[in-house]
């Protein structure tokens, strides 16, 4: 899970930031971004505006604070697998990680995935944007051209889409095992061969 | 394509509802369906709102015209899929169906796979919603149990981002092979085998 919990200064801002972190979340997964205001937020929380003018002056900065987090994770992700030795186990690795992360943030991937807000975000961030594309890369590397992308693209969308729904009986590592498999049979990888 | 072109009246009404429709479809994708009001759809056309009351009362009224021919399609796919005698072929026969009617849309199936507020539609709407749930059974069929639904959601949710992404030197038809091929080894099935 990435953590909301220790971005803040003192100890109450630090835990203030955060109940406004997760209810801004459960806010844009049911309405989506563009239709959460600060104030629905400050409203759902029985604050002040001011003291949510106080951690975020706008959504933008609230919205960035919650994908920066995760944007640092993929960046660190690709660079491990980029760092792999052959285009099947830097794939490998890709997919390991995101889907490890995905189920680490069943709330935020299916969201974050498909909102047009935060598309709109990530285009306005080309630093962003760019670890968002070898992400992709990294995942096709294993058959490079079109097919290969469009292969990473069922993934990074199939898997962001799946873990916001619940499976009877599937708790995360089984879940995360399973998202793995199915990556590794869309993208032709195998178990075992590909780890190094 | 699911038509849009002849749900009105007499042919300037039916355009003009299509129009508003086509217009909706856009603003839905830029800023989410919550997001999304009927004035601002009248706004960007140069209407009035009485002009776009004539034909949509709600932003459900609109949603609604949008989403039910899908909706139809997809019933008649699943319909099809039932009908086979295998359920390899069910689930090769729902694949597709559902590729097809996805490149056919790709305007609509990356936004409306996703947003809320199309999440919530079809929750308030049971009929609607078993359609869309036996489309994911019938994939997830050759496989049942959690493994095969974790797989269905995979190919269902990656398949309608995929179509949302341009891909450089796929056309529609090459798109469409590569989702279905995508899907078909994901989903452990096999050209030719499983068409029957």
């Amino acid at each position: 899970m990435v953590s909301r919990r220790n971005n803040g200064g003192a100890a109450d801002d630090g835990s203030t930031r955060a109940r406004l972190m997760d209810v801004a979340i459960e806010l844009f997964r049911k309405h989506s971004v563009a239709a959460t205001s600060l104030q629905m937020i400050s409203d759902e929380l029985g604050f002040t505006k001011s003291a949510i003018y106080h951690h975020f002056r706008t959504r933008d900065d609230l919205l960035g604070a919650i994908i920066e987090p995760l944007i640092e994770r993929v960046a660190e992700l690709t660079e491990h697998a980029a760092s792999q030795r052959t285009p099947r186990s830097r794939a490998d690795r890709m997919l390991t990680g995101y889907a490890a992360l995905a189920v680490a943030n069943r709330d935020l991937f299916p969201v974050f995935s498909g909102d047009p807000a935060v598309v709109d975000f990530l285009r306005a961030r080309p630093e962003w944007a760019a670890i968002v594309r070898r992400q992709i890369d990294l995942l096709a590397g294993a058959d490079p051209g079109p097919r290969g992308q469009v292969k990473a693209a069922i993934v990074m969308a199939g898997i962001a889409g799946a873990v916001g729904l619940p499976f009877d009986g599937l708790d995360d590592d089984a879940l995360r095992a399973e998202l793995i498999a199915g990556g590794r049979r869309m993208l032709g990888l195998r178990a075992g061969r590909t780890l190094s």
